[in-house]
């Protein structure tokens, strides 16, 4: 058998965002995998739609418990291990049917993907593809206009998830960063670059390179909680 | 005039991984511009060939000194800084004749990219239109097979022309890291690996998604010194 699982990143939201090699992956797909929300469109589906005018068949893995919720505690824990199981062994029967199912993932997929769980029950057992995609933090940078990082300055990717302690010292000594995960993390962000001084610097985007895409000043913001679709990015000082 | 410069993302070498809207700005355009070392093809132009077949106009910008050198010593900042505005005065004489030129950039232009200093210098005087591309990382992670950050794990990336003490005071600290820049800078990588016991979990990738693409354990490596395109990865550890 020469079939395969392609995990396939689908850029951040503007279908034009994708890859030529993602297009063509979508376009022969006999059957594409996705995750969602209950209740709610897949984004990364969304964004595939445009390449699936063929209808394949589709495996929807709607998460059990909403993946914003504190990730600690066994329960979670535990439903989320179920979870990638069961969309472990639907893509394995697949597979086993001669099938190369297109797992369709929002941003890049090996940078905070779900599909990265995927990836390791899989692997060992399943020739894999993986199929990079433009990051989220890639396409607020670029649609912002904020060089990110220039010459010998490092770049701090940073999830909001992390005690306030954890996030004030990685921002103490950063030279830029990008702040993800932010959704009920909004104040204790705003309290962590107050203390360090980068407060004015940060800049928060929301839905970007999407259709309702907001840029603007973080000190701009008024509401005290952000969409999943957001992040804050404070770019490396200019050099010329 | 409702022509603008469109600095465009070519992804890491696959010209697969070109964006859709990179595709079409291309095929639409009729000047390009691209920087290169002398005597060399630039990187990104042959990516870009591929969607180049009606021959557009093209400026070719020559770099006058190597970019391996050290970036200190004034010598080497004045050539740059002319050089840069060079280049800027020839894009903006071709957007004061309407065209609007695709300035070609490897990988992500915002993400350490030579693009920035012409941005820094246009971007107060004509509209300018930034297309993400899949960064080099993004390539070689995908194509390593590395999920490089999961949960609540933060990623560095750091270029290796930093000092010793600074690469090694930040990887001491990291969940997941990148290395960039790497060049002549291998055998202080791996003392600064070595030092703070991350040695045996770096990979290295050189000339990633192109073909001659190589991955390897960076203990497996032999050479002391690491082409342009080449970088080290260092994954989160797996968590279920």
């Amino acid at each position: 058998m020469n079939n395969k699982l392609y995990i396939v990143g689908m850029g951040p939201g503007d279908p034009e965002l994708v890859t030529r090699k993602a297009e063509r992956i979508l376009r022969d797909s006999s059957l594409v995998a996705y995750f969602t929300k209950k209740g709610e469109t897949s984004h990364a589906y969304r964004i595939a739609s445009t390449f699936l005018l063929h209808k394949p068949e589709a495996l929807k893995f709607e998460y059990p418990i909403t993946t914003e919720k504190p990730h600690t505690g066994s329960e979670y824990q535990t439903a989320m291990q179920f979870f990638y199981d069961d969309c472990a062994e639907q893509l394995s029967d697949a597979l086993q049917r001669g099938l190369s199912p297109a797992l369709l993932c929002e941003g890049d997929p090996m940078l905070y993907g779900s599909a990265i769980y995927l990836f390791d029950r899989l692997n060992a057992h399943y020739p894999i593809e993986i199929i990079p995609g433009i990051s989220a933090m890639s396409g607020c940078w670029s649609n912002a206009k904020l060089p990110i990082v220039r010459k010998d300055q490092a770049l701090d990717v940073i999830p909001a998830t992390l005690p306030i302690e954890s996030l004030t010292e990685r921002l103490k000594r950063c030279d830029a960063a990008v702040i993800m995960k932010i959704g009920r993390n909004l104040e204790k962000i705003k309290s962590a670059l107050k203390a360090v001084g980068l407060f004015e610097r940060a800049f928060y985007i929301e839905r970007g390179t999407q259709i309702q895409q907001q840029i603007m000043a973080l000190s701009a913001l008024e509401s005290c909680k952000a969409p999943y679709f957001s992040l804050i990015l404070i770019p490396g000082r200019a050099k010329p």
